[in-house]
């Protein structure tokens, strides 16, 4: 499998969890965002969004969009689960990660900063604003957690999700200390080597 | 099962038509979201991101966030299926609904318009360009379409999401000639009696 990304993407970041977690080897092509090279044709051919992540696999099929990966992550790989077992802990699991990937992360993404600069906003305190009442929100929704990952005893789609998001909080320089749960939690998924291994300071591209 | 929406909020429109997909019966609870019902306590206490929809079920148990809501649904009333069979079908139909549930919708949601309007900015050209270029990268991804329906010969996910998106598109003058293949799975879910019952203008509390 190939996977297109961009080492600070937390979109990508998230595939290189899930494919990390589930003991997958791929290969790591760099898009440059920050050059646009995602708005050329041929990041467009791989994707008519000129988004990353993309994953190619073997046979050339092209999946994108990060929770639609994972999902098929979870599928076609069911162990070790990247959710729960039971649907109720299943839908409270993709609860939590919906909190980044609808209600935080595309609201703080590179191409609305820029669309809030043109308009004289200040695209810091935007993309602050924005994280840090998500993940107070979803501080409310895990406050009183007594498993040391958000949805058990190991990582989950909602912990993937999670900690690109956190690493991005610390950018906008959000005030943290309202998130205990989700920063205690993260610690414990920095301490595994699969997190290490994703984390966009280990990847090739990282500047 | 209660279900607390507002008749135009695209999000619990979705579940709207994923209970009705599923021949599910529900009571519906609206909340007030041009009045602000969802910020006060007794909403907030249902959803601590003072969304709707919430979908309570008979033990009270809440449920947030339409996709998880969505893949709950599918997990515990598996007929008519919301999803395809194929891992890589399935992830595909993902996909497309997340062009529309983490591309487009949270881009133009009342919030960030709100926000766009306090920098001095047109929130009607914020949204139209938005859910525009959302819409037509969906168009380039179905181009072709050899089934009545995004995924098939009967509505999935992705047209759960697709329906509603569209409806806004229209509320913020898109041109949606350009999205023809879209506008005409729209019509053929608007001839299902499901998706007439699902529509905002059919909610006791529209207006």
């Amino acid at each position: 499998m190939k996977l297109y990304g961009y080492w600070r993407s937390s979109s990508a970041w998230r595939v290189r969890l899930g494919l990390g977690l589930k003991g997958l080897d791929y290969d790591y092509v760099a898009v440059h965002l920050k050059n646009g090279e995602q708005l050329g044709d041929e990041h467009g051919a791989r994707n008519p969004l000129h988004q990353v992540p993309v994953l190619e696999l073997d046979d050339g099929t092209r999946l994108t969009q990060s929770l639609a990966i994972l999902e098929w992550l979870e599928e076609t790989h069911p162990e070790p689960a990247l959710l729960p077992a039971a649907p109720l802990a299943r839908a409270r699991c993709r609860a939590l990660a919906e909190i980044v990937n609808s209600g935080i992360q595309p609201v703080q993404n590179l191409s609305v900063l820029l669309a809030v600069q043109a308009l004289g906003g200040d695209r810091m305190a935007w993309g602050r604003q924005a994280i840090q009442r998500g993940l107070e929100a979803m501080e409310t929704h895990v406050s009183g957690l007594d498993t040391p990952f958000l949805c058990g005893e190991a990582p989950t789609l909602a912990d993937i999700l999670l900690v690109p998001q956190l690493y991005n909080a610390r950018r906008f320089a959000c005030d943290l200390s309202t998130v205990p749960t989700l920063t205690a939690v993260e610690a414990r998924c920095e301490a595994l080597p699969v997190f290490q291994a994703a984390h966009p300071s280990a990847q090739p591209d990282a500047f």
